[in-house]
């Protein structure tokens, strides 16, 4: 039960994204195809990945006229070069027009969805889940996020309007702005918030971790920890909130940082640094 | 002399993204820092690159408060890791706030600056000119042309309305509606379009250049084609056409691509696969 | 330290609202006063109240003129009948062009403050927060929520988005498509959740307590509860989560309620119903 | 013929709601639902009261899919508690989805057009007709006129830009600029004035009544009257204007003032203390 | 005092045309003109008319940079040919990027108030007076019709939704789906108007003035009526409504039109057929 | 193969012409008419002409209710004064409320296209084609340019974005900034634009020619040329670039103006003094 992007939402990106590549209209395609031409086509991997993005590609295609779309892969599938990934028929003129926008987003998705499968393939076995961060392409997040959870990871708050995450900055201020130890002060400041809010904090120390728990939160980071460190943080922490670890992930050091036994990792490269999966739109070699 | 994005449009991009990170206000900052608390910070490299996006970073600081933003480098500067780009003063909670949607920016755009430059680099001393392709993140077009101005390339055309690009598909369709050659379809598929229209053909096969060159056409894109026929097509061209190389482009084979003469090499990667390059703020460390 | 509405959003409803109430322009004070007339003017409660709104009263006097507006009281503040809460100056035509809609932001909203301190009031010297409910106005629900919060109240969940409140139907559903007990079927659907995410659940019964709790959530809502039953309720869930009565609130049996020792009572009235708090604009009177 | 607001401008402000109320979909239902579960349901009054609403609550259903709604009341009908007022069926994630937000519009709506009613009922037998305000939610004018209307009551002018009404202080400043008698004064003012805009003006005192209806106008607005005064408005007036009675309006007094002969009664009321009406969804009890 | 169009409709609009006439950026000034290049300007008429547009002009100079300008003739006022209109300095530019949108407002709606003060000066002498129609060019109405104000006309109403304007269709749906008399009849329908809704009615035949009239109208349009017909016409309305003559006027019948004693005509040509007024912007000669 | 405007723009320039003119619904309609009263009705051309908007007018109409319309006469053809141009059915309130904008639209762009058509008739059986300018209404742009295609016109560039064109100002600034001759100014100048990009000079005197040629430019602008002179002009170009002819042209002059032997004429008329076509609903007289 993977919640979809709404459709409304990818309506408008669609829209927005076909009137940025065509703001009045095709010159190639109208110039050179006659107005009634049908084609079929074929979207093809050249690549292997994982799928995301189907309904924006779709969207993309029925903006322009009534093309009709056929996925033979879905988002979160995984697929091998070559793989026809979808099929399509209808106006050349609608095809041709949506292609490189279409293309745009099913390619970058599937690149963040590829990547955090390899991510989440490397804790296979632990208890530890991959997060994501904020650090998405602006105007993406709703999308982007999609696409880590496509590739089995799972998404971190949305903004920093749905979930409290204080981190060093924070904490320098609140201690010179408060006169009071760190876990009355933090005790204070959690006065006002939604009893839905999601309390995370960062620690830098492993002696930070004991007042900030007693200040009653649900999630602690530990940032740029050693392997050892984060093996001792979780041990103290034992369970009384979620433990995240964040800073300096890569693909490399994740099955060592799961087997500390922390229950999150977060990492940045999810999406603030894809590769697109190499897609290609295939038509039909004309019968000379 | 180079064009940078227009200031509404920088405004209404860093309003969307402000609004995508924080629809309902920074709920950490809110709880945690004094409502008059000032700040200053320091935006720092973390490894080298070109600088692109200081415009969007300045203006992301400003939406939210009277945050002074003084930039030591500029777009299309190089600069070293450890440098320090900018230096901001002004209300905690503005810049905090502002924080990750000013980097998301400026990281992602600087790295596209970064690559580019490369791709120019190895350009060095011929004529050939790196250029980009539509391949760009949806919604981000303007700015993403404008990164790869600043790492010194140059831009093809923006849109499916501003320019003419005849590929193997639109030919194939073309030949099939109409009786004639492909010289006379040609020239008469041009025939009402506007007199500034820059008319561009792909060809995959080198017999195909002269018939498409006697339409009058302003440049010819030469597809996938191995360095010989690359260095043939030139020749045969012989200045009645910009010659364009695109397909299968790497940072590996610029140099022996640009070496056959071609004016431009067009490089989908330059926007497609972007890592976003490592940049920060630091902030003044609490005198405890 | 009371988060207060996000000034773009502030700008963008009052400009909204200024062009429901003046398509094209003000015909009274166009056709009556000289262009140039200046005049001062009062914000006169006339009848007591809890502020709220006064960067809506403000925004909406800039947005038609240089209209200097000066607060007395501020938000969250409490005022008596006859108090001046503020002091303007600056074009007539501004002042009376924006007058309604400032005074139908801060009336409406002083209303909710006013009428959610009447709750909290009923509270006092129990530890039980009185909290609103997602029954606000279509495109209001930013502001009525502040409104709350100037009243002493807390905020539940923004929106669907932010947080799961899983209702009999949800229950009912869950229990039809999944084959196990309560407590597995509820642990499975809560496994691809951000840990960011609070999750609460409603329950009608006593004994559906018990297997809730033990699937792992955050809070309990006690649905139209008897005020023997919310005390068992309690006594049973005894810490282990948040405890929320909701259902047939009124004034009256607010402090019964909190006296069971629930932790939280949702208050739909606080926004569904609300009675404007009157205020006026004073002119002086004009020397005859 | 009671003219229903536009279908776009319903479909706007449904939309504006629905991602008010979920900017990134419904975390409860997507985690506990089955993805093709269908439902139906139905909304049932809980307490009498006149109806106000259905395309607004049927185009929230629609927007968020597939589900058909069949109202067996309109808007304008009465209805008593216990009475279904509508049938859904549909995709349980849908209606879900919408619920909140389509009753969130009819419940407010319905207030409204109830109350209306009540002062319309108390004018019974009397050519006195009940007319609203400006005095509506930002936003939701467009509506809230329709919902009285739907009590039985008629619209005032829309906007300050489709009707002329002067007040003391226009008249105050007209005063001052200007050197003559208040009707020349008047008459010069409404030279530029399309001929299609109506003239009203409010005045305090009796002898106010000649000189403006001197000046040719349409509507004479007594605001603050006793009983009596009123009554020698109406007699002063005799047919040249109509005559409002405005402020200081309860359902209490309307029969007496109407009593009085004036034409129409201003009632704030009406849309700025607005109570909803209790209505709610209905679903199958599962069958255990 | 001439109501002007509102400065954030104003700003809405020129935006909106800057953004069309350069989407992303001015291409050549960038290539050719250095960046801090300043300079000076002068709007000069080519031919005499009278002035519209003074704020769209200086709203459109203002949008692309610090651009100062100082109007030297204002709107509603007449000038010659050579006259200087306006005097600018500032950024090249932003002036250049500026120029074309600055002038395409100022030239057409000056071509519009000029227009209207050839019929207005035709009817001198007379109370007959000039008001337009909603032939306006979609998008620019509220500008367009403050231009016919500039010239001496009135308006006509704004819109469908301001006044009641019945002409021969919806007299026969009317006469086929009631029963009674036309009098009884356009009484039941205006039953439930707003109190400020102007009501007008076309007619065609001087027969059909009487029983319009006894309905209780406000104006009355004698549409394509001879002039003997329309003297007939005012002297049976007798004062008792506004008349308005329409349909096939020209410059040349106006003062003939108006001699027949009418309150009104209305003149379509002044919004739909509008010549540009000869405005251009003069720089300074370099000096060689 | 017309490039017909995007059905996506078309729907939202009608829908804000639909709101301007109807924002809060039809009154008279409303008032008037049965609910469920179904027409017919023709648009008749009063005039002869060319035909544009159909997209347009049918959209009007199909925003507003089922409306059935089926136009006789399609884009570019040319019609009589008389002739049916389409045939409408459909509820009466949605026919009459689009009536008027859907008129606005076909007038409007008909009377582009049809001036067009007597400019391009006058260069029959020459090589010369007539070009539009930037001097269109502002919003319609996309719109209008379509109408001079349909008028068997080219367009020039759309916008300040999408071809450089450098006119006196241009050219002065340039030569006071650089220190070189012209050929060397404009070359440098030329560097960093795009492939794609036309480049198009305007000259003023005969002696420009031959060094902004020898810039490599692709359109040379004789600016108010007299006969002579372009025939000299066009002599000495020699094919090596388009020649355009513009400044002080009117349809007397055009011919002999194409006889010069130039490319293309730009003509500002086309699009800033259109008159209206006269076109009209008929509906079918009512039996009576």
């Amino acid at each position: 039960m993977l919640m979809k992007p709404d459709q409304h939402a990818i309506k408008t990106i669609v829209r927005m994204a076909l009137f940025e590549d065509a703001p009045w209209g095709d010159l190639t395609s109208e110039a050179l195809l006659p107005a009634d031409l049908q084609t079929s086509a074929q979207l093809v991997a050249r690549e292997e990945g994982v799928l995301c993005g189907e309904d924006l590609f779709t969207s993309a295609m029925s903006e322009t006229g009534p093309v009709a779309v056929n996925f033979l892969k879905h988002d979160s599938d995984s697929f091998s070069a070559a793989d026809v990934l979808a099929q399509l028929s209808g106006p050349a003129h609608s095809i041709l027009k949506a292609e490189r926008v279409a293309l745009n987003f099913v390619q970058r998705l599937s690149g963040i969805a590829t990547l955090t499968a390899k991510y989440v393939a490397e804790t296979a076995g632990t208890k530890t889940r991959i997060v994501d961060t904020r650090k998405t392409t602006p105007g993406l997040r709703l999308f982007e996020r999609y696409a880590v959870r496509c590739g089995g990871g799972l998404n971190h708050r949305f903004s920093l309007s749905d979930a409290l995450l204080a981190k060093d900055n924070h904490l320098a201020a609140l201690r010179s702005s408060r006169g009071e130890d760190l876990t009355t002060d933090l005790r204070a400041a959690f006065q006002g918030l939604s009893h839905t809010t999601h309390i995370e904090v960062e620690v830098d120390e492993l002696d930070q971790i004991e007042p900030i728990l007693a200040a009653g939160i649900d999630t602690i980071m530990l940032d740029n920890f050693s392997i050892e460190d984060l093996r001792a943080g979780v041990r103290q922490v034992a369970g009384r909130a979620h433990v995240e670890a964040s800073g300096g992930i890569s693909l490399e050091r994740i099955r060592e940082i799961a087997s500390t036994g922390v229950d999150l990792i977060s990492v940045g490269a999810l999406t603030h640094s894809v590769r697109s999966i190499d897609l290609g739109l295939d038509f039909p070699k004309p019968s000379s």
